[in-house]
C-alpha cells in the first residue's frame, strides 16, 4: 500500500476534501518518512513535529476549500518564519528569527498548506554547501543551493518545497534528486522575507513530484483558486530543441537524453523545430557576472563589515573579491546586456511555445564539496523566463538526469500545460 | 555664526577633513537642534544621541578618508538597523528590532557616516500619516511617507536623510520641506533591508540641502570615492519642459513657476524644447494601480493574515480591497504597459539630457490627515528614471515649491551635474 507521504500533493489534496485523508495522518506519515531517512540524508536544517501536528489538527478541524488544504510543504532557509528559525545556511544566523513569515510562505499557510519545517540551503544561497546528501546515493550532491527541499521531496519527506533560484539553485537540485523543479518567471511570486541575494537574478521556485503538484503549490502561492491545468493538444505545441552554446559540455548521456526527448515530443505530435539562442546570450556569463559583483557584495555590505570570519572562502574569494573589481559603469552594462537578451529572447520564442534543453550536463557530481555548475541555468534566470525541469531516467552512474523546458515570461501556466504534456509522453 | 548644524555636508565633510570641525561638535549641534525644534516638529521615531556621540568618538580618533567620514544621517523608519528599532510606521512593529542593518545603512556606515536616528515614515511607507509637521508651519503636511526625513534636514536637524518612493515619496516632501530630494533610478540602490512595498516601484531616494550634498550621499552608499560633480556648460545642456498630463491640475503658481525656471535655465544658455510625455503615460495610473493591487496585499499577506486589527483603514481599503479585485492578467497587463512607457520614454528622451517639470501640483495641503497627492511622480517612479526636486522659492501661503528634474535611467550622475548647474541658475 502507498503511503500517505508518497502520495501527490493532487491526490492527497482529494482524498482530504473528500474525507479519505485526514492532514494528520498525511503530516504522521510524512515524520515518519523524516525520521526514517534523514540520518542518511539530512535535508533539514529545522524540524517541528510538534508545531506541524497542531496545525494538521487545525486543518482537520477546519471548513477545508482552501487551495493547499492539509498538505505539507518544506520551505528553504532562506525563507523567513515568524515561528522557526531562519539561518540562511549562515553561522551569523544561527538560532535568528523574524518577526515575520516571508510572503511566500503567508500565502501558503493562508491556504491552507502546512509548514513542517526549514530545508538546508547552500550559504545565503549561494555555493558554499550545507550537509544535505542526495537521496538516490549519499556519496554525491543532492545538488544546489536550494539543497534540502530538493532531497526532501525526493525521498518523500514532504510532497512540495520551496526553494530560490539565482543561477541554477532549482533546476540543478530537481535534476539531480529526480524531482520536478519549476523556476518561477521572474517576479512571478512576491520575494518580501526571502533573503536578497543578487536582485535581478533572484527567483522563487518550487519542487514537487509532478507537474500537477507544482501547479497547485504555485496557485495557492498566488492566492488562486485550485484550478486543474488544461489538457494541452501536443499537435499544437510549437517546440524548440535548444542545444545551448555549452552543447559540447553536456555528457554524452545528456546530449541524447535530450535528442531522444525531442524526437518523443515530436512522434506524439507536436512540432519540434532546432532553436539558436540569440547571439547576446553568449555574452551574459561574462556581463551577468559584473551584475552578480556589483550586486551581491551590496546585498551582504552589513555582514561583510560585521561578521567576515563567518562569512565562507567560496564568498568572500568569489563574489565579495569579483566586488571590489566591479565598476557602476560595468554594472550598468551587464544590465543593458540583461535587458537585450530579454528583449532579443522574446523575438526569437515569437513563433514557439516552449523549449526543450538540458537541465544539467550530467549526474550530480560525486562528493558534497560543491553543488555543481549552473551552466545550463544562468541565463535562463537572468532571462527571466520560467523554466521546469522533469525527471527523465537516469545516467551512467545510475543518478537522475532531468530534461528542462522553458517558456514565455509571465505564461507560466501555459508552460506547466505544456510540461504536464511532456511529462505524460515521456513518463 | 553658522552652526555646524546648518553647514553642508560638504564643507562639513571639508572641515571635519581639515581638523576644523569635529564629528563631536557637529553631531552635537544636531542634537541641539533636534532638541529645539522637534517638539514642534517630530521628525522623530527613534533617536540614539549616546550611539550618535559614541560613533562621533570614533570618527574623531579614526583615520578619515570615508565618503561620508564624521556625517550624521537618518534613516526613514522602514530602513531597518541592528542596533536601533525598525518599526514601519506600524503599530505591530512597536519596539521591533531585526539582526542586521540595511544595505544602505551599512554602505553609509561602512563609508564613515554616523546615523543618529530613524526618522518618521507613513505606514509601511505608503498613505497612513505619522506624526511629523511641516517645519515651517507646523499647521501643514511635511508631505510623505519620507516625512521626517525631509522635516528633518529642513530645519537643519541632520544633514543627510534616506527615504523610499514608490509613487512620490521622496519628491513631494522634499518639495514641501524646501529641501533637495533625490529619487535614484530603480535598481539604483540595494534595497536588502528596506521593507518591501510594491517591488515594482519601490525606490531609494535621499536627503541634504544641496545637490552636492545629495551626491555625495550616493557616492557613499555606492561605496564610491567622494569625487566632486563635474560643472556643466549649460549651453550645451538639452533640456525638455514637459508639463505633463495634469498640468491643469497644477496651481497657477506652480505653473508660473515651472515656465519662468525654463525661462531662466534657456537664458542661461541651455537649449529648452517643449516635451510631450508619450501617450501610454496616460494608461500608467489605471494600469499602475492593478501592480500596486497585485503586489501590495502580498508582499503584507502575513500582517494582513496575523495584524489586521493595526492595519489602517487607509490600507485595508486601499490597496488591500484593491488587490481582493486584481487578477494575475490584470497585474501582467500592468507590468507590460510599465514596460512600454520605459522603452518609450528612453526613445522619446532619445536628444533630451533633463526634463523639467513640476515636483508637486502645488504647496503642502493644510493638516496632517493627507501627506499629499503622488500625481506628478508617481509615472517617473514607474518609469524608473532618477528624478530630483530642487526648492525654489514659495507659494501663496509663503510654504516651499519645488521644480523637478528627470534623468535618464542609471545615468543618476549625469542628472545631479545638471541639477546642480540648474540650482545655481535659479539660487
Amino acid at each position: 500500500m502507498t503511503e500517505p507521504c508518497d502520495l501527490t500533493a493532487v491526490e492527497a489534496r482529494r482524498r482530504i476534501d473528500r474525507g479519505d485523508l485526514t492532514a494528520d495522518a498525511l503530516v504522521r506519515s510524512c515524520l515518519d518518512r523524516i525520521a526514517a531517512r534523514e540520518p542518511e540524508v539530512e535535508a533539514w536544517e529545522h524540524l517541528d513535529r510538534a508545531a506541524a501536528l497542531a496545525a494538521a489538527r487545525q486543518a482537520d478541524s477546519g471548513q477545508g476549500g482552501g487551495t493547499l488544504r492539509g498538505l505539507p510543504f518544506a520551505a528553504k532557509d532562506v525563507i523567513e518564519t515568524a515561528d522557526m528559525p531562519t539561518t540562511y545556511g549562515s553561522p551569523i544566523y544561527a538560532g535568528h528569527r523574524t518577526a515575520w513569515d516571508a510572503a511566500c510562505v503567508a500565502m501558503a499557510r493562508n491556504a491552507g498548506g502546512i509548514l513542517i519545517g526549514k530545508t538546508v540551503t547552500a550559504e545565503f544561497a549561494h555555493r558554499a554547501p550545507g550537509k544535505t546528501r542526495n537521496p538516490w546515493n549519499p556519496g554525491h550532491t543532492p545538488g544546489g543551493s536550494s539543497s534540502g527541499s530538493a532531497a526532501a521531496v525526493a525521498c518523500g519527506m514532504v510532497p512540495l518545497a520551496m526553494g530560490t533560484q539565482t543561477g541554477g539553485s532549482v533546476i540543478r537540485p530537481a535534476a539531480y534528486c529526480g524531482v520536478v523543479g519549476y523556476k518561477g518567471s521572474f517576479g512571478e511570486f512576491c520575494l518580501f522575507g526571502v533573503r536578497e541575494q543578487t536582485r535581478s537574478f533572484d527567483t522563487l521556485g518550487l519542487f514537487g513530484r509532478t507537474v500537477a503538484d507544482v501547479a497547485l503549490f504555485r496557485s495557492g502561492l498566488l492566492g488562486e483558486a485550485p484550478v486543474p491545468l488544461a489538457a494541452v493538444d501536443g499537435a499544437a505545441l510549437r517546440i524548440g530543441l535548444c542545444r545551448t552554446m555549452f552543447w559540447d559540455q553536456a555528457e554524452p548521456a545528456v546530449q541524447a537524453l535530450i535528442e531522444d526527448c525531442a524526437r518523443r515530443l515530436e512522434a506524439a505530435g507536436a512540432t519540434v523545430t532546432d532553436f539558436t539562442l540569440p547571439p547576446v546570450f553568449r555574452e551574459l556569463k561574462e556581463s551577468s557576472r559584473w551584475i552578480s559583483a556589483w550586486e551581491m557584495p551590496r546585498a551582504f555590505a552589513y555582514e561583510i563589515a560585521n561578521h567576515r570570519d563567518k562569512i565562507s572562502k567560496d564568498m568572500l574569494e568569489g563574489r565579495v573579491a569579483d566586488g571590489a573589481n566591479c565598476t557602476y559603469d560595468l554594472y550598468v552594462g551587464g544590465l543593458e546586456k540583461q535587458r537585450e537578451a530579454q528583449r532579443s529572447l522574446l523575438d526569437a520564442m515569437k513563433d514557439i511555445d516552449v523549449l526543450i534543453t538540458p537541465s544539467t550536463p550530467g549526474e550530480a557530481p560525486e562528493g558534497l564539496a560543491s553543488t555543481g555548475t549552473s551552466l545550463f541555468n544562468a541565463f535562463w534566470t537572468e532571462a527571466g523566463v520560467p523554466t521546469i525541469s522533469l525527471p527523465a531516467g537516469r545516467g551512467p552512474k545510475q543518478l537522475p538526469l532531468g530534461v528542462q523546458l522553458v517558456g514565455h515570461r509571465h505564461r507560466d501556466r501555459a508552460l506547466l500545460e505544456a510540461a504536464a504534456w511532456a511529462a505524460g509522453v515521456l513518463a
